[in-house]
């Protein structure tokens, strides 16, 4: 594959101070073809990997310094860019990279490349976007449903945590028509707080999280329109909620179904059956099943009182819902075994 | 007021051991009319109530011994009964405490007289009932929808945790028929993990509860036929989860209505405009407002996308969803003020 | 009683925006003789108190405003006031209060005046005080063991949350000469995270506290000297940890003694015998036994292998820590009983 | 190496559905050279480790069934046996085991061949032992100080949690002769809940550990002999805490000496320059750096004020604390390189 040095592949990591860069860290420690060349962060620069992050110490990239930004520099000596930077600040970047070094394989984590309409980005994050002409380069990073599409593009928009746990709980009944669209799909989101990224704000202190549980952005999140498009659906109505834990998202998605709970239950299984990182099982999964890992445990069943089809999926927003996917689409695109570096279980407790 | 003796009013607790009885020792340690006469537990009996709940050390009734339950000893000298037992077990208690002395005023935490129906009891709990025709001296305790009919009967059946919370976010749209009822109504609610009671299973062991959410009863869960009936709905669909915190209750409820955000609120302005344990809020509650308090904290909107009204209501499950519940039902029956002993703020933090 | 207007006193709170200020105006808000009747901050100026605290609507205080400080307005209108801000920002708030109105009495929540010698003040704090005069108005606020003085003095400084729970676990061995100083006295002290004050640091965010437990300032406190001080020992061991929890400190101490267990206890129960808030206890308490109190609970025993006594002590670090402590020594100050408002046992659970 | 099969090695892991089984099973998943023939549970025999364990799901030894202990059969196909049984059931196993094949390695969790003299170990335990001359087969599980021992016995103690976390904290300093022992050495150490094992007691429950932290055993704790023995101590005061957090211990440990900070450093750097696991910190540790591994972080000091020197050490009670010990232990036995399935870091948030 040209631009993969031999078995081995050159990582840099663009923004690698906060949770997203600190998991691909962790990760790539110990992925078998991995050979990270440069973290990116104005804060730490000259800093080495095991000042900013003591868990690091010993790890194979200990001592690796942060450096400033430079895309010749950085675009010389990678074949795979992680970029972990927020959205508006991300698309410039990407271009930027891209036009310096055309073959490079960059997989950005922010919103920015997400969508196949570049109106809804704009007005759903409230930015224009001057770089439009990349969208063609561009695959969604969700494996499961656009692998194909991954192995081909220079540009891999690594979905929203949300969005992941979402569609990957309803895209086998929505792809199998079973979805009765007359009724809203509705997604009602619990995520653990690393899903606020590394910030500080008297909002994620520990003291106004912790023993609370709150519903926010009810009015309106980002993450519908990112849902309803990849699903197809007109509109989804999506409630996120802060749950006092480190890691994980649950998401229980209610949709109106005539098909019965064997028949959806099938489906999925025939659906999913190829598919190492999803788990489908027999009794509601919980978040610690999934914490620090890049599976996603899915649990379908109908409830006939109502006539609603019913999932319980669960993630690690930091794992399958990005810095785990993020490796999954690099596996993908370097011609690695998809789950390399992947293969292990989380902790539990 | 025949039954309560004076200005105070005497209480025993059956079943005090556990965390709907703590919190109805520490709630009545600065009630201004209670006076505890009795707590029964057969796992501490000869115990002093500071032996047992050290934080009650220097209360009122800290020297208070817990006994056995004997029927005769118990009613003779109480003016109102707190039953804190498990379904099946409660009724023939209060069957035979009414039976005693038929002035008592019970007020049962269990669900042996949540029903009007009593067959639905039956069926939903899969026991028989027989004390049904008991089922006429006894009110729903839920004085927001109910309070005149408290006042006149003998036994009180305090509502379920869940069922406070979503019966109180729902019940003046459905009063007021701003329900489209051709689509179900969903509950998806999330509690702390007081709710699950003082027991030991490896279910509910610290390390197994912390850093993980889960849902659980997906398949159905005895309290969706306590909050159809209430709400006179033929069926909810109502998924209960458990997030790591001790005390709360948030529902997130949705139904398909045609009214805007403006009816939808105004309407619940309304219904709850003299109610003191109801706070209709501006911006979505989180359930450490009103934590260790009997408040219920209201949010009302509408999401024009999917035409679907959208509630959240928070309350503490052992507060407004038990104890707090049972003595504001209390202070009805006594003609004390309403929020006597009620009327304090929560930690928050 | 001079400045004490009849059977309320008029308060002030300066600084009410942090989860000092916010524990007063719970606390106040059920204290029978308290009517505050100015609340500061800089940045709610103009919103209502029940805007910034949700969990305080309803309650008696919920629509004052916050405003912004000024001396005179101030002054004028209070009987009391709390000062809620940080050391050396507080000595010259103090200072100007007291030259406008000297029988203000001001009870200080920084360590602005809590040492005799503000030599040590000014090296432990790295600062230089230019308001000495005035200490020969104040008072150590720990009543327990200067409870005349603060009937006396105008200024009232509250001692830190660590020392309170240090200094009330060895005062009685201290006093009664039952400690050999020739061994160092070690305080290992654990809290909670509102001891770090309501801000937005990325220490102290949610995730990074969560599932972590650490040592801190282990080369040396603030705290250490004000310890020593109050106990007259040359120096002390303290090393602070910090919790995942919102509220608590435990303190296990070690020190040398040549007495016997029964000897020490004895001791510790003859110097307590009076005071409400300690609470003696036979079994080691924890942190959830007084949170959200007044309440200090102390047990006391002996290492026969090692000769060491031991004592752990616990407090909120917030309640007797900080604002419960500061109602106690308003409760002197006015007259009225020591524990006014604060006789109320914890929530526990 | 006799008894270990070619290049990988057959494991049995007796008692394998708690805490410490799970983790066995988790590391060994990715174990390079680990085959796991029988894992045994009396509870769970005839579920597979997936349904018992659903975050081992898609995992090499999923399908595994739990089976019933038959000592012939499990001694047959094992080269290596994990015991994670309580103390008093595990030494009759043991025994057995041993006789029934004399080549087979076993690595005890338990803390029956703990104590050089089983008299200790019978007065500590209050039990009688009844296989006393097994004790010549032992070594005692800490390589760091008895790696060589390790090498050439049949029988290996694992050590417990909290003295794993202290002995690595002092050993250096005890064993070049600096701790001045005519003070007593304290060690102070604060546990995640993990520690006390997968049992249901109120105690444990979730709400009654959550928001609270308490000392425990602080009469006397069987650990604090276990310290003393292998530092050639008289005596040690310990005194255990629990932390509201799954994984990890922090040990505060306080002993007199005359060395100044610079020499303290310098002999836990000589003493540990060649340990994979030991982490010599420049700042205070926390446990979140470690939970998950098998790293033990150590960080040195001197208090000049008092005379004391200061370690705080960090493990995972789960991993370096039992199970990550034991497969380094097994790696040592088997000529793995002693951080094979070990060298990856932990999860940190």
């Amino acid at each position: 594959m040209q631009g993969i040095s031999g078995q081995s592949v050159n990582i840099s990591i663009i923004g690698a101070s906060g949770y997203t860069g600190a998991e691909l860290l962790r990760l790539l420690s110990f992925h078998p073809f991995a050979n990270i060349v440069a973290v990116t962060s104005r804060q730490f620069e000259g800093k080495a990997v095991k000042e900013v992050f003591p868990h690091l110490s010993k790890m194979k990239f200990e001592n690796l310094m942060f450096e400033n930004y430079k895309k010749e520099k950085i675009a010389e000596k990678s074949d795979v860019i992680f970029l972990c930077l927020p959205h508006k600040t991300a698309y410039p970047i990407v271009k930027e990279l891209y036009e310096t070094k055309k073959e490079l394989k960059i997989i950005d984590f922010s919103a920015d490349f997400r969508f196949k309409n570049p109106e809804i980005y704009e007005k759903t994050y409230r930015v224009s976007h001057t770089a439009k002409k990349l969208f063609e380069k561009v695959a969604y990073g969700l494996p499961e449903i656009n692998r194909d599409k991954i192995k081909e593009k220079n540009i891999i928009a690594n979905p929203g945590c949300y969005p992941t746990s979402v569609i990957l709980g309803l895209y086998p009944a929505k792809s199998a028509g079973l979805i009765d669209t007359s009724f809203p799909v509705i997604a009602d989101s619990k995520s653990g707080v690393t899903g606020a990224g590394r910030k500080s704000t008297i909002d994620f202190t520990f003291c106004e999280v912790n023993e609370s549980f709150r519903a926010y952005a009810v009015e309106g999140h980002r993450h519908a329109p990112e849902i309803a498009e990849k699903l197809e659906l007109k509109s989804v109505r999506f409630t996120p909620h802060l749950v006092p834990m480190n890691r994980g998202i649950l998401s229980t998605i209610y949709f109106a179904t005539k098909s019965s709970r064997e028949e959806l239950i099938e489906v999925y299984k025939e659906y999913y059956k190829n598919e190492y990182f999803i788990r489908l099982k027999e009794n509601p999964p919980k978040t610690s099943d999934v914490a620090g890992t890049n599976f996603c445990d899915i649990y379908v069943t109908k409830d006939e009182n109502t006539g609603l089809g019913i999932v319980v999926s669960v993630i690690d927003n930091i794992g399958k819902g990005a810095s785990g996917q993020a490796i999954q689409n690099m596996n993908i695109i370097c011609g690695f075994p998809e789950n390399s570096g992947l293969n292990f279980p989380g902790n539990w407790i």
